[in-house]
């Protein structure tokens, strides 16, 4: 698989043509950003973490029946990917309230839901990746009914097998961020990511913050934090 | 019926108690606010527009098959309505994009939406009333399935009846918000008022706003834009 030119620069990866038009390679970067940009900083290794925690999951969501955009690891930060066309929302499931749903609805973040959520942003940098409902996506022609539907069968099914997996590995699944994507012949595939990045995870023992909140609120032991819980993903 | 005690004062109604515990009486004020309270100033007869339009509207809503709050009109600002537990929400329909929507999506108003939307609002002053999902809205306990269905029924329904309405007197119907509660019984009662501080309403020849967007954008002509309303929704 040979990498040719850069198709895009995101604020954690690189993605590159290959001599493949149906696959890109992904090169997951250590920059680290918060709050839409405002906040930018560097965390070493993110970029390798990120990329193997993102893989192994994935691996685990495949076998579960979640197809994904993986098609092989090829080196501590780069992946070879099935090319998508990413929907452009944000795929949000909440198991506990914090973050932007404790500020925006005003509830102590680690307060019990009486249900899981789901909730959608549009990827929009310029609007601030706005939170949107169902008619408002369909009615912008952002997805389709039944788009909607796979994605929600798709990211419930991804925080079942989710939570179980961290759960034995001592980290509470409290809320997390996905894509999708369809594929040249229209196949929703699971796309983007899953670390510390887009996951909140808790220590089941300590509450502690496992996750890229370390960086958002300066609470410190970043770098050790992301190393800590990939060899946690690792079983290691 | 005897009016007692004020139970309530908002930003543009006052409610008082009545010897009869399952009934209220509804005040109309002149007072009119913006931007969440922000911007705040009078409207001349607002309150005797506001309560006689939101009163024939309710008459033709209930008997096409949407049951209200109201009981009957008592004077030019006073109402007498069923006491009702009001739902945290506001239910907002959108036939063409304006206002909060085209700022926050980034859609120029006016423009044509492929769907009508419905969206729920979580009527909190000092969360500045944020848009909430149906996931958030039962994770949070304010409503249930069973009445969530029931307003988004009664909701298009009001939409279809009104937006015939409007246009038989040269109005077109952009969006609008309503509110619903539940009377002692449980029965889900649609509620609050139906008026130009609640519906964007643009003139089908000219395209001209004939709604409280006139008192919010300072665009002059408010008090007799709503005269004529009241005139048009008359009949005269």
């Amino acid at each position: 698989m040979e990498k040719r030119e850069q198709l895009y620069e995101g604020k954690a990866k690189k993605v590159f043509e290959t001599d493949d038009p149906e696959r890109l390679i992904v090169s997951y970067k250590d920059d680290a950003t918060a709050f839409n940009g405002q906040k930018k900083g560097q965390i070493a290794d993110k970029g390798v973490v990120n990329n193997i925690m993102s893989n192994i999951l994935f691996g685990i969501l495949e076998e579960a029946g979640v197809p994904t955009h993986l098609v092989r690891q090829l080196s501590d930060r780069e992946s070879l990917v099935k090319r998508v066309r990413i929907l452009p929302l944000e795929v949000i499931i909440r198991n506990v309230a914090a973050g932007s749903f404790s500020k925006r609805y005003g509830v102590p973040e680690g307060g019990p839901l009486a249900r899981t959520v789901l909730e959608f942003s549009y990827k929009n940098d310029a609007l601030g990746d706005p939170l949107i409902n169902d008619d408002h996506i369909l009615a912008l022609a952002l997805s389709t009914e039944a788009e909607l539907a796979q994605v929600r069968t798709y990211a419930f099914k991804v925080n079942e097998v989710l939570k179980a997996f961290f759960l034995k590995r001592g980290l509470r699944l409290i809320d997390f961020k996905i894509e999708f994507g369809l594929d040249s012949a229209g196949k929703l595939l699971l796309a983007d990511e899953i670390s510390p990045d887009t996951c909140r995870l808790w220590d089941t023992e300590t509450n502690e913050k496992m996750d890229k909140d370390r960086f958002r609120r300066d609470l410190g032991r970043v770098e050790e934090t992301y190393r800590d819980v990939l060899l946690r993903v690792k079983g290691q």
